[in-house]
């Protein structure tokens, strides 16, 4: 999709909170704020709003010489989401139905995005875990669940440190054979690495990659040539997100977008209410916007739907 | 007040809402987005908040060729508070303390602030009007009753359109003769100009004149010499609004702030609750800033304080 005026504020917003966390210096910080309302004001409204903040975030680590500025917020996030993680495995095992339970607890995960908030808390990570397994689903779980049971190649693009332990509630539940978890290729806000995959066991579980990027989404032409090997030729892709659905709404591709819709736009753009537990499908009926913000070939692009 | 990295994100998301007011031609709507980023990328921010706004919303006016772009809004609540004012007018005159209460009235009519605020709608207004009835007041409104009562000239700077009439609650509880109501000298946002004290009747009951400024606040050296003239003569001045705590808070003359304190930075500042009623008084102990961001002189530095 691409950047509304509204991303705008949002994306300054956003800047200001990631500088604060990479330097303490005011002068660095306002150096920073410059050069990407600076940005800000000639870059292509064409492109998609993670594609934006990829280059805003890389400005923040160059300036301030502080190489992951949300190290301290993915570590807290992981050890809190791991101390939940028992007690919310036992809610999956009991539920009626277990696959739907961490269906809605992967989407709870979700509210773990300083992208979207300026911070999250512990009370609105509990707060959404009840919300979730409790309030309808903006979707519909059966047709995901019939993609799972006949899937072959499982794609599953994860978010935020932190919501990756909600994932692996979701995860488990999945043929760990045939699943395969992206991890971003680089820090960016408090997207999930390979290290987070690792700090909370995850890769001990499932085959996890590195998509080689890092933006805060999927952008396909940034990523490297194994990810997107990987993406063309799974039969289910599930994505976790605001950034994973910014930059693939639109894909050929099956993709399941599983999120918290925490800003209006995305809200508008899906057709749901702020802050609905949402899963929607890619329409493959669009052309994708490429991450340089011209209208690109999707590496996708032209071939059948699975 | 100087400006703070905050108010930035929040001086773009006000030039979204008014550059949309003021025109639906988005060619223009990105336009002025992204003169208003390159503009705020190079300005000094040791000018207070509002004279930033003053230079944005020249661009919105000029770039759009809309003159007023809240023109509709100041209309609708003007109507809106006159439709209410008979009922809380009863109210001051059967209120135990009726200039207290016409004083918190004039403060809950500061939430009709499109600055603060992408939308204003009516349910606020009546919220506020009975949580300012009820709450606490931040301030002490025995020394501004005391005052009131011992002043000989008093300099009533007011701040939005619709407000005027919960100000005009509060001006009919002063003496008349010794009262001058000042309103913007041209249109910014929806703060009041002479149109609306005409229009709310206001200017039928006291002296009204305009401060010859576009500024939403009160940015001294901008304002034409009558007006200076009367800051200068006050021996008391209330001043309504965010606005006007921005350009004034260090003021050596005996200003007292009314305001809702709506945003965190102005909160902060004052030392009180977002969301508070304030009453607030000028500090006099600082060097003002002046609207082209160069520490500057007050007009009323070095004169002795009232």
């Amino acid at each position: 999709m691409e950047t509304t005026f509204d991303c705008i504020p949002c994306l300054v917003r956003q800047t200001l909170d990631s500088v604060r966390l990479a330097t303490a210096d005011t002068a660095i910080q306002a150096l920073v704020l410059r050069r990407v309302l600076a940005m800000l004001s000639g870059m292509s409204l064409s492109q998609s709003p993670p594609a934006l903040a990829q280059k805003i975030h890389r400005v923040i680590r160059e300036a301030s010489g502080c190489a992951d500025p949300y190290a301290a917020v993915k570590r807290e996030f992981n050890a809190a989401a791991l101390a939940l993680y028992p007690k919310l495995k036992a809610q999956v095992a009991t539920a009626a139905a277990p696959l739907e339970a961490a269906v809605r607890l992967a989407i709870a995960g979700n509210i773990i995005d300083f992208g979207a908030f300026s911070t999250v808390n512990r009370q609105m990570v509990a707060d959404t875990i009840a919300n979730c397994l409790a309030a309808p689903l903006a979707g519909d779980v059966g047709e995901l669940q019939q993609r799972i049971a006949t899937a072959r190649r499982i794609l599953y693009l994860s978010d935020n440190a932190g919501e990756i332990v909600f994932d692996r509630l979701l995860i488990e539940q999945l043929p760990a054979a045939k699943i395969t978890v992206a991890v971003r290729g680089g820090a960016v806000i408090n997207d999930a690495t390979m290290a987070d995959a690792v700090e909370t066991g995850l890769a001990d579980l499932v085959t996890v990659i590195s998509n080689g990027s890092d933006a805060p989404a999927t952008l396909l032409e940034d990523c490297d040539p194994e990810f997107r090997r990987c993406f063309a030729l799974a039969d289910l892709i599930i994505a976790k997100g605001q950034g994973n659905y910014e930059s693939l709404s639109h894909s050929r591709q099956p993709v399941y977008f599983l999120l918290k819709a925490k800003c209006p736009v995305i809200a508008a753009h899906i057709g749901c209410r702020l802050g609905d537990a949402v899963i929607a499908r890619s329409t493959g009926n669009a052309v994708p916007e490429t991450d340089d913000g011209r209208p690109g070939r999707s590496l996708c692009r032209g071939r059948p739907a699975l």
